[in-house]
C-alpha cells in the first residue's frame, strides 16, 4: 500500500470553504485531522511551519504517535476524513526559495544546448552545488493554474512566452532553523521532509535577461509544489550512497551519512508519460545541498524551500524539462493524439509524480503535484 | 530641521527587552508611540506590515493625522519618547528581496573590471532593469554585526573572504499587494516608501560561484537595512525626471511620472567620507524596476522589498562600493590614520546615509545603516 503506515506524509486541508486549514496525514484514501486525533493545537495553525519548527525530536515522537493510534487504536476512525472530502492547500508558508542545479546530466545538456562549441559544464560546476535564490512569494499548490508569463524575449521583443516550459525537481523543506552566522549541523536534524517541485520556465525570457546575475522573471511567475511533505523517515529505504564525486569535494561538503535517494519521477503530459528521471542519479546530494547554503554563515529560517534542480538521468527519456527531451525543440515529442510539443501549450497540463522504496518491497508514494497552462493574459 | 513634520519616518521600536515591538514615527530627537498617540492596535503588531498592507489612502490619512496632532495637539508630548531611551528593530518582515543593477557608472565599472577586452555593458542592460533574488531571511537591521563570511574561493581553495565589500543601495517597501498574474499599477499606490540598503559582497566568493546562475552565497551571509522607512510623500520635492534612457524602454516600462529621486548618499568608513554617490543618476527609475518585476505577473505581497542595486555616480568620489572606489583593490584608498583599505577589514565599520531635499529648503533626512565586521568564525 502506498499511504500506508510506512508513508503518513503530512499536508494541510480544509472541509468547508472560509475554514482554517488544518495539519493531517494521509493514510489510505483518507486523512487524518491532526489537532482532532493528537488534541494538539499545533495542527491548527493553518500550516505546517509551527509543527516542523518543534524539531526532530518532536517530528519523530509524532510519527510514532499517529503509527501507533492508526494501528491500535479503533476510535482514530473518528478522525478520517475522506479524500475526496477535502481541500489540499499549499502545506507550509514558504520563507525563502533556493534552487539549486545538481543533476550532471541536466547541466551538461543544457551547456550542449546553448553553447556548443564549449565544454558543457562550467569550471565552478565539479567544485560546488551551484544555486540561486528564487521568488518565495509565488510558491502555489499543486493545481494552481499557471498564467503564461509574458516578457522580453530579445532586444525590443515583447510577448507571451512562446518557450515555456517545466523543471521537475525534489523539494527539502526546512524545519530546523539556525541563527545568523552558524552553518547547519546534520541534514536530517534540520531538514523535515520533501515535497516536489515544478520550477516553471519561460525560456526566452530567462535566456534573454539572465546575464550576469541570473534568472529572473522566467522564473518567478510560478513554481508549484505538490501537497503532500514526505517526512525524511519514510524514505528510510530509500536512502543510498550518493553518485561517485570527481574531484573529492572540499571538507565541509564531505557526506557523512548517505543521503542519496533513490526515488522515481514521472512527467505526465496530458496523462501521457513523457519521462521518468532518476533521482538516485543526481551528482550532489541534499545533506551537501544544505552545508553549501549555510557555509557562509546565512541562517535557516521553517519553512525554508530548496530544490534540487531539474532531475534528468543519463538516458533520453529520462530528461526532467522539455528544453531537453526536444533538444531545445528541434526533436519534438509526439504525443498519441498526433499532436507534437516542443514547448507547452496553452491548455497542456503537467503532472510530476514519483515514488520510493518502502519496507518490505511496499512502494511510498510522494504524491503528484499538476498545473495547467492558461493564456496569457 | 531634518526631522520635523516634513519628514516623519517609520520604524519599530521597543523600550524594554522582551517588549513587542511598536512602531513610531521620529520627529526631531522622539519617537511618537503611534499605538498609543492614535489608539489603533495596528501599530502594535510588532513590524509596519499591518500599516502598510491597509494601502496608500490609509497611508496618506495617517501621515495627515499625525502632522495635525504633532502641530496642535499639545497632549500629544505624552506620546513622544526620547530616541536615547529606545532600541530600534528590523521595521518590517520581509517577503521577497530583490537586489537590480540600475547605476549606468556601476555596472560599466564592473564591466570594465572584470572585462576589459569586452564591451562593458552586457547586451540586455540598456533594455530592462536586470535584477535577482537575495536572501530575504539574511535582511538585518542597521547595527547588526557582520561576521566575514567563509566560502570557495576558487577551485579547492576554502577560506574566510579576502575582498569583504559594500554596496551602497537604496531600497522600495511594498505596502500594496498584488494577486499572481496580474501586474502591479501605480508605483506609488504599492510603494510605501524607502530604506538605506547595504548589500554586503564577498567579490572572492562570488566571482567563482555566479556563473551561469548569480550571485549566492557571495551575497546571502547579511544585507543590511536603515531603522526608518521614508514614506514617498515625504520626497516629494526631491522628485526629478528620470535619466535619459536610449533606447526609449519598451511600453510595460515607459514612466508615466517622474519618479527620479535626487537623494545624496554617504558612504562612511570608519567615521571617514569615501564617497557621496548621487541617486538622481541612476538609469532605471523605481517605478520601471516595479513594472519589470510584476510584468510577468509574479504577485507582490506585503514586504516585498526591492533595492536599486549600488548606487554610482560618474565621478571616482560618487562610487557605491569599494571594488570600484579601488578599482578592484589596484588604487588603494588612504585614510585619516594612515591606514589604506582595498577592501573590508575586521573591525572596519560602515556607515550609509542620505539626504534628499524637502519643502522650503529644509533637508529630509534617511538616516543610516550602519554595520561593523566581527572576524570569520
Amino acid at each position: 500500500m502506498s499511504w500506508g503506515l510506512s508513508n503518513l506524509p503530512y499536508g494541510v486541508f480544509t472541509r468547508r470553504e472560509g475554514e482554517t486549514p488544518r495539519v493531517g496525514v494521509r493514510y489510505g484514501d483518507h486523512v487524518l485531522d491532526l489537532a482532532a486525533a493528537l488534541h494538539d493545537e499545533v495542527f491548527a495553525t493553518g500550516s505546517l511551519n509551527a509543527f516542523m519548527a518543534r524539531g526532530v525530536t518532536a517530528w519523530r515522537e509524532t510519527r510514532t504517535l499517529i503509527q501507533n493510534r492508526l494501528s491500535d487504536d479503533p476510535a482514530v476512525t473518528a478522525y478520517l476524513v475522506p479524500l475526496a472530502e477535502v481541500r489540499m492547500h499549499l502545506p507550509f508558508e514558504v520563507a525563502d526559495y533556493v534552487d539549486f542545479y545538481c543533476s550532471l546530466e541536466h547541466a551538461s545538456n543544457l551547456g550542449r544546448i546553448f553553447r556548443p562549441d564549449d565544454e558543457p559544464l562550467k569550471p565552478n560546476w565539479r567544485h560546488l552545488p551551484v544555486g540561486y535564490h528564487g521568488r518565495a512569494g509565488t510558491v502555489v499548490p499543486s493545481g494552481t493554474p499557471i498564467v503564461r508569463p509574458s516578457g522580453q524575449r530579445g532586444a525590443g521583443t515583447f510577448g507571451p512566452s512562446a518557450r515555456l516550459d517545466i523543471e521537475a525537481e525534489l523539494g527539502f523543506v526546512v524545519g530546523t532553523p539556525t541563527g545568523l552566522g552558524e552553518r547547519a549541523g546534520r541534514f536530517e536534524d534540520h531538514v523535515f521532509g520533501v515535497t516536489l517541485v515544478n520550477d516553471w520556465s519561460a525560456r526566452d525570457i530567462q535566456a534573454w535577461e539572465y546575464v550576469p546575475l541570473g534568472p529572473f522573471l522566467g522564473k518567478s511567475f510560478a513554481t508549484s509544489v505538490s501537497p503532500w511533505i514526505t517526512p525524511l523517515e519514510a524514505l528510510s529505504e530509500a536512502r543510498v550512497a550518493g553518485r561517485e564525486q570527481d574531484p573529492e569535494p572540499l571538507g565541509y561538503l564531505r557526506r557523512e551519512r548517505p543521503w542519496g535517494l533513490d526515488l522515481t519521477l514521472e512527467v505526465r503530459l496530458n496523462g501521457e508519460v513523457v519521462s521518468r528521471p532518476p533521482y538516485r542519479e543526481m551528482y550532489w546530494t541534499p545533506d551537501q545541498m544544505l552545508a553549501h547554503m549555510t557555509v557562509n554563515g546565512a541562517s535557516l529560517r521553517t519553512g525554508d524551500l530548496y530544490a534540487s534542480g531539474t532531475v534528468s538521468g543519463s538516458e533520453p527519456d529520462q530528461r526532467g524539462s522539455l528544453i531537453e527531451l526536444t533538444w531545445n525543440g528541434t526533436e519534438p515529442i509526439k504525443l498519441a493524439d498526433g499532436s507534437v510539443r516542443s514547448f507547452l501549450e496553452d491548455g497542456d497540463t503537467v503532472t510530476i509524480s514519483a515514488t520510493a522504496p518502502g519496507p518490505g518491497g511496499e512502494v511510498i508514494s510522494l504524491g503528484e503535484v499538476s498545473g495547467t497552462v492558461r493564456p496569457a493574459r
